[in-house]
């Protein structure tokens, strides 16, 4: 498929998704309390990519056939999504996201403490109520896991002996769970059978991580006026990702110890940025880490390969197309 | 039934819900990271009173028959109620509960935010799983409440012109939905019908609220060894509590003057706490407030009248028994 006639489609439904957590918005709103409203407008019509509402409608059609009211199971991931972006950017204590500045920042963190929790509610009283008893456990299970994940990466700070499948079980908790339950989730509603519920799966487990990748790359080489993130926030709050981690196994000695010595001292891991920069691009360590991103999503995209008809042609093919679009992405 | 007899089977009861709550966190344990199983077991294990797991165990009992897997359905109250405490004492900035450091404290916002939303979601997935789509409904949307309840108290702080009210819907937010959940969610799973649900319904909401009425009560009045909490912590923090909102609103005019100049300042709500307690007492604002807390175990225990078969009187007496308790306990 062209890419123009995959961003049409996808900016449709994309399009669709912000109508129904609009529509969702103005249920909620008289019931609730003035502050927590503002703060869940403010958090949630932000201009977010809707990636994983988008999977949970298309792996629906995928599988089999699907209503209107898969737009409304679809937001709760958004919803999900949003209530940990609330927490994370308390815990990385995080001045701006995409631009604006975050929760915590404009209205304290209290208020984006518990706008999470009640997002976190709300989300998986949707799913509770638009799909079935399965398809709760997988969410929950994500939800559960993705917080298991941030465990890890609290406790993987600036460990410096991290391995790759470290990192890979860090970001399947971090963005895989989730991606990959937006699939699973979407399969299943779409009446999906085992195996196609199991390839959804490791479509999904394999995006999320191609996306975790690349959005670990962005941190290093991403514009910052399009990322709206500062270059290098990762390497100053010693998360140790992908690029790093490779440079780290591949150095030569005295630049393993220069990049040890840079990791160990908080206000060197801020002056040096571009030093660090450097000593990945020597080794190669971004162009090795997004090879293993171009590696998921070419996994990814054969899983796809048992739907094999032709009346679900153009969803597989927009799946593909997503999954390529991720290598692409430059925000 | 006197109250030797209800605390003995309190007592038994109480301890199978712990055991229940040990077997949950063993089965968890090997499947998550160490910190966080530290933290949970940490958080959880702290001798908590279980209130809302008795509760949904005595409920299901009193409506029907129940089976043991009613401590497991049961403990997810208790571990929602865990999460929300872990996040509620970020928010007050607490440093100590039952005399021990908060999860803030001890081992940072980071693990206190994430442990409550990794009890979130696992109390979710418990609840999916033992009881039906509608008892889902009803904890979720208890779970949001609370959240929303929390925001009207962030705007509540400090406004004297709170009225009883306001502060009972605040109290509902904050403790009645869960609590009034727990007994629902119980007689639902016991097999209630509708006039029974809604009556334990009605014995949650004002249970609740006279739970919540005497916490605020021991915030002024209690005894700091037993309680675990500085004595006058709520007015320290600007929390407008039942005893100070009557007393404003009973108080002559120099009085009134004088408790709003104390409260506008940070520092006088600190160091007045004497005699701020003093000009509640002279308007009877504990008294009034203790005997709004009566007349809502007198409401609770009026509603269990249509319980009139003798197979469920010693379910009956023990909610009966629960609901002098709350007025009686001094922790």
């Amino acid at each position: 498929m062209e890419f123009e006639k995959l961003f049409t489609t996808i900016r449709i439904e994309a399009e669709k998704i912000e109508n129904q957590m609009r529509r969702d918005l103005t249920e909620l709103l008289p019931t609730i309390d003035d502050l927590l409203a503002e703060v869940l407008e403010y958090g949630l019509l932000n201009g977010g990519k809707r990636i994983r509402p988008l999977l949970v409608v298309i792996a629906s059609r995928l599988c089999g056939d699907s209503d209107d009211k898969i737009y409304r199971l679809a937001c709760a991931f958004e919803y999900l999504h949003g209530a940990t972006l609330f927490h994370d950017d308390i815990i990385d204590n995080s001045d701006s996201r995409r631009g604006n500045p975050t929760i915590n920042r404009k209205f304290g963190i209290a208020p984006a403490i518990l706008a999470g929790d009640f997002l976190h509610a709300y989300a998986m009283s949707v799913v509770g109520r638009f799909s079935g008893k399965e398809g709760l456990k997988v969410f929950c299970a994500a939800t559960a896991g993705m917080a298991d994940g941030e465990f890890m990466q609290l406790r993987n700070s600036v460990n410096t002996n991290l391995s790759e499948l470290d990192y890979h079980d860090a970001i399947m908790g971090k963005t895989g769970l989730l991606i990959s339950a937006a699939c699973v989730i979407g399969a299943m509603y779409g009446g999906g059978n085992r195996e196609q519920i199991l390839a959804m799966q490791l479509y999904g487990d394999n995006l999320g991580c191609a996306f975790q990748i690349i959005d670990d790359l962005l941190d290093y080489q991403g514009d910052s006026a399009k990322t709206g993130k500062e270059v290098g926030n990762d390497l100053m709050e010693g998360k140790m990702t992908l690029p790093l981690i490779i440079t780290l196994k591949n150095a030569a000695d005295p630049d393993r110890k220069r990049l040890l010595e840079i990791l160990a001292d908080t206000g060197k891991r801020k002056e040096c940025v571009d030093e660090v920069c450097q000593l990945i691009e020597n080794y190669k360590g971004f162009n090795l880490a997004r090879a293993r991103a171009v590696e998921a999503v070419t996994i990814a995209c054969n899983a796809l390969q048992i739907f094999d008809g032709n009346s679900t042609l153009f969803e597989r093919e927009l799946l593909e197309g997503l999954a390529h679009y991720v290598l692409t992405r430059d925000k």
